[in-house]
């Protein structure tokens, strides 16, 4: 396994009339911490899409469990499960200020040719770069 | 089960750079819908808050099958599936001019108290209107 | 002069903490608005990007008088200003439920050679549908 | 004057088909180089409208000048140009990685308070912060 953690702050525009952060908020924070956890392994997500493999979301989940709010400094750890032969399967969690769990989620996310649009294994680099973690 | 269909049009600044509707946007496609499929029921999300009721979301499901793509008038069918007494069970589905199954995603709600944010049943005149449909 | 208006409700996203539609929602409006305006005249934005014509903006405007509330029913009216040589000059208003002005805007948007992302004049053909308008 | 630099890393969620950061995205870095900048005075943006004053924006403008592009760390500079009587006039700028500038603009915030609605001169507390820099 892989963690990763990654810092970020609320902001104003992704509140709703609640006072939260809007729900669908959320898919963005995973994607930033997602990215964040990629680039630290020595690789970035915008080279992969340049070289022709793009990586949409299979699958999403989120369970709420307590709302984040307005300029609160946010944890979002991500965590890569398994090797990533074909996918990346990755947990989440988010962490208020006071170490409050606010919510737990999941991404499936798979490699895909930009070209052909159809699913590929993941680049031998890719697999490099993380198999020390598994 | 109470289903209902709102067509939404992908705009511009909900595609990203692959050229697809950004996965981060189906949650408030979902709340578009669902917000409709409550309308359509003779009730008013907008005026249960205004009754001191809210509505946060406890959980998100998106299974992403296939991309929306950029000016696409989508239908997004949202089915309540269950007597929503302390939460609304909603399961959708997104489909495209085509009729091809984009998504299917499921929220849960459930009734919380604006002053105390502690979880409530839902009002009477909700379970009212639905109880045709059950 | 043409004129277009088109219909939006304000969505529960896109609200922020004030309770209010986030200034920050109201150029992706603007964008909705143009876009039906010039499918009103016979042509599709898409279509011009995907015959390698592409919009981007180049200044904006926008003068907040009254905030719009979640749910609301909004007429976005845009109305392009002059023949589009070169540019598309369009100007906006937004009006509640009960007519009443929410803002006024403007935006300029430059036509581009989506290859070599260099300025060039309006097709013929956009010319053509609007220049009865002139 | 007082200026104040704010990074701000583009997200994939933030561009759009045409691979750039979309235009109505930028109002909301503004908005977190503002909040930035303020803090950097002593305040909390939070705080102050949790004592009963809300700052809405009336006015927006930005001049694009060159795309942003995703991934990119940019440079958000604000600047408050006088002391905030009964305003926030500030202007910005965005600069990418290489320096260039990609685009100028302004917002002007009024004081209003929070249950009257109504217009206000800045709290003593906020002109007491920034005197200094006039």
């Amino acid at each position: 396994m892989y963690c990763f953690d990654t810092k970020i702050r609320v902001r104003y525009g992704e509140t709703d009339r609640m006072g939260y952060l809007y729900y669908g908020n959320y898919p963005e924070y995973f994607e930033v911490a997602r990215t964040e956890m990629i680039r630290t392994l020595g690789m970035n997500y915008r080279e992969m899409e340049d070289q022709g493999i793009i990586l949409p979301v299979r699958s999403l989940y989120i369970d709420y469990q307590q709302p984040a709010l307005y300029d609160e400094v946010l944890v979002v750890r991500s965590c890569l499960k398994s090797m990533p032969e074909v996918k990346l399967d990755i947990d989440y969690e988010i962490l208020n200020e006071r170490n409050l769990l606010l919510c737990r989620g999941n991404t499936v996310l798979v490699f895909v040719d930009a070209k052909t649009r159809k699913l590929r294994r993941a680049p031998e680099f890719f697999l490099e770069a993380v198999r020390a973690y598994f």
